[in-house]
């Protein structure tokens, strides 16, 4: 069975009310259209039986592919598999497997299984079934070789569906599709999106195969570099070519991987080179010391960290001496630097980061408005402070922050022979 | 003309390829909740001109009121006005006003305006026009009072579809509803959206004004009651009536509050009875003092904490012994009790958690497998440990890891007289 064209019906009455936003649509158009599926269509539709069957009905009139998320759960308007099974003519069996599982889910929980969980291990008759390692319903495809059409079912929050697409529907896809596209991302710090593109524009206008996409993350950006051919081996030539024209060209210097996440760069540089790093943080209260630990294996470059929101805590903890604090306040390049070269003496660290500001929404004046953050890296060979500015919310801020400061980091990690 | 549901049809193959995630269906899809309009499907259709005629026809073909959003812009491909005109059997004409603005606003922006953007300022004949303060694109209604049906059109990018739907939209609809909604969550922790669902099943099969629907959220759990009524007032009571009637039922002790963040609630408790508190964290490495930080104002409650990935950290700064680190490893109870102690000391807090588990992928044992995790809650009276086990990945074991312990540490602070 080949797929050519692809739709997404994402069920729930709580995208309905607008009480959670769809990013379940965008993460799945996004793989589709990398894969080379097209779709030109996608819908959403309540916990409601009729409704329900009429657009399954409707999407598979249109397409090959009918991609389903969420309605997978263990109550009583959970019916997305009831119905579309319904719809392919199945019935639901009981599936050992993913009963087992579901029983020894609850088991290692420690959390009593409730009757109505055993609905989720019934499964449509003959389906393909994709295990759920991140919660209890497990998902599942029913193909129907004749008509050419199959129905994918996945469960609806975002934390089981994603893993569940990378490890399964991803794998069953993949011999199923008939051009083949492949991605590559071209990682880049300390250069704003626009900047990029007036700088790659050339390149961008005169390359239609691959083609060029730049996309903004928070703090960092990227350029998507995506081929289609026949063959996959051809399409990652192609790929491998314009990277290297990326990487030669003068956005070069901002390149600090491909396919690669900041965080975990930082991670892998530092065990390279056999460093440690330790964070003293004020207004980021933890955030990077908790991006850090996130990178499985961070154990071997990390030890600890302190988050000093108070004054005391900065001078009996980390060390920033209190004439400082009281010279230039607590939210200044002397007391940044005093932050980042005492954590490093404290947990004893290689590598220091030091950050202090004003996340707001209060706390700002006209000196040092909302928004201010002085982020500081301490290195054995030297102790650099940038004064940064970051606008928008408390969150954002908070965030903004975060990765500049890793990104900063890496940038003075790198250069340490 | 009266409006009782509606359908949202969002127009754009940037949605369909998942470069960008459709926030207009999710802010729309609250606003017609609140006005209690029922909707009951949404779909997003790309630039192509047969597609998007058969999605309008089929829409209208089920609600009363189209909502649409995207496509107005000044491009060959923009079509949604060409399109829906057509349907409704209306010409484009041009509008003075709207062209008056358009030029304004090429003269104010400095920008030079290019020949499609007259095209902007042809509207379908007869329409009511929405006026775009933050673009060139002008929104607009269509009413075919005959059928009693209407599309409304605004244009694609949030900043300008959102400051339109408050300036006009909502004024438009705002006497064309048959009913007002609305609802409140209660918010719950300690209790799984089964157990939730199996203890409320009475109250949620014998309610049908006000509805009650649980949803699950990492680690805690809401019900949402929604009554309708023609009396925003009288919505207003049947919700509180049903709050009331929860917080009475069994699942009543679980409940932290109505329409409330659970770190927000924490902060808030702190603050009310004058106590601060401190984290100690191992496996988590700074996201709960992350969590409790994102709160605006927490430098009330919260003076600082300490990462403690190593043991080295966990005896030198945090004052574990390291007898006990020896004797029952550092995924231990005694662990966890000693952290949640020693952090109050050293920060000088009143309650203090402590937290060490192993959020995998590598670490587990027989014994101890990945995600399992004491949780340490000290506060003047007494010290708490709970061993949890968290099935997930390692971003899940940390998150729920984190929820957990401010819930937990919400539950001994509200017992505190």
């Amino acid at each position: 069975m080949k797929f050519k064209t692809a739709e997404i019906l994402c069920v729930g009455t709580e995208i309905l009310i607008g009480d959670i936003t769809n990013t379940n649509a965008s993460f799945i158009s996004r793989r589709l259209a990398d894969m080379g599926i097209s779709q030109y269509r996608q819908s959403v539709v309540g916990d409601n039986p009729e409704r329900l069957r009429d657009a399954i009905l409707e999407s598979l009139s249109r397409c090959d592919l009918l991609i389903m998320t969420g309605g997978l759960g263990p109550t009583y308007d959970d019916l997305t598999k009831e119905t579309a099974a319904k719809v392919m003519g199945r019935t639901l069996v009981p599936d050992e497997k993913s009963m087992k599982r579901i029983v020894e889910y609850f088991e290692k929980s420690g959390r009593e299984m409730c009757e109505n969980n055993e609905k989720q291990a019934y499964m449509p008759e003959g389906c393909i079934i994709f295990e759920n390692n991140n919660g209890t319903a497990p998902g599942c495809c029913i193909e129907d070789e004749e008509l050419g059409k199959a129905i994918i079912m996945m469960p609806g929050p975002p934390n089981e569906m994603i893993p569940m697409w990378k490890e399964s529907v991803e794998k069953y896809l993949a011999d199923k599709t008939t051009v083949k596209m492949y991605s590559e991302n071209v990682n880049l710090f300390g250069i704003c999106e626009s900047e990029l593109e007036h700088m790659l524009l050339d390149l961008m206008l005169n390359s239609t195969n691959p083609t060029l996409a730049p996309y903004c993350k928070e703090g960092e950006v990227r350029v998507r570099v995506t081929a289609s051919h026949q063959s996959l081996d051809e399409c990652k030539r192609m790929c491998d070519e314009m990277v290297e024209k990326i990487k030669n060209s003068p956005v070069g210097k901002y390149v600090y991987g491909t396919d690669v996440d900041l965080v975990e760069t930082l991670v892998n540089t530092l065990r390279e080179k056999k460093l440690k790093i330790a964070t003293a943080e004020s207004c980021t209260g933890g955030m990077i010391a908790s991006m850090i630990t996130s990178v499985s294996g961070s154990s071997d470059v990390f030890d600890g960290s302190v988050v000093s929101y108070a004054n005391r805590i900065k001078c009996d903890i980390i060390g920033v001496e209190e004439s400082t604090l009281e010279r230039f306040g607590a939210v200044s390049s002397a007391v940044a630097r005093q932050m980042s070269e005492g954590i490093r003496q404290k947990i004893g660290a290689d590598i220091g980061i030091g950050v202090t500001g004003i996340a707001g929404p209060t706390g700002g004046s006209d000196e040092k408005p909302v928004g201010v953050v002085f982020i500081s890296i301490s290195t054995p060979n030297n102790t650099s402070v940038k004064r940064c500015f970051f606008d928008g919310n408390r969150d954002k801020v908070r965030r903004l922050t975060a990765v500049n400061a890793i990104g900063l980091a890496l940038e003075e990690i790198r250069s340490i022979k």
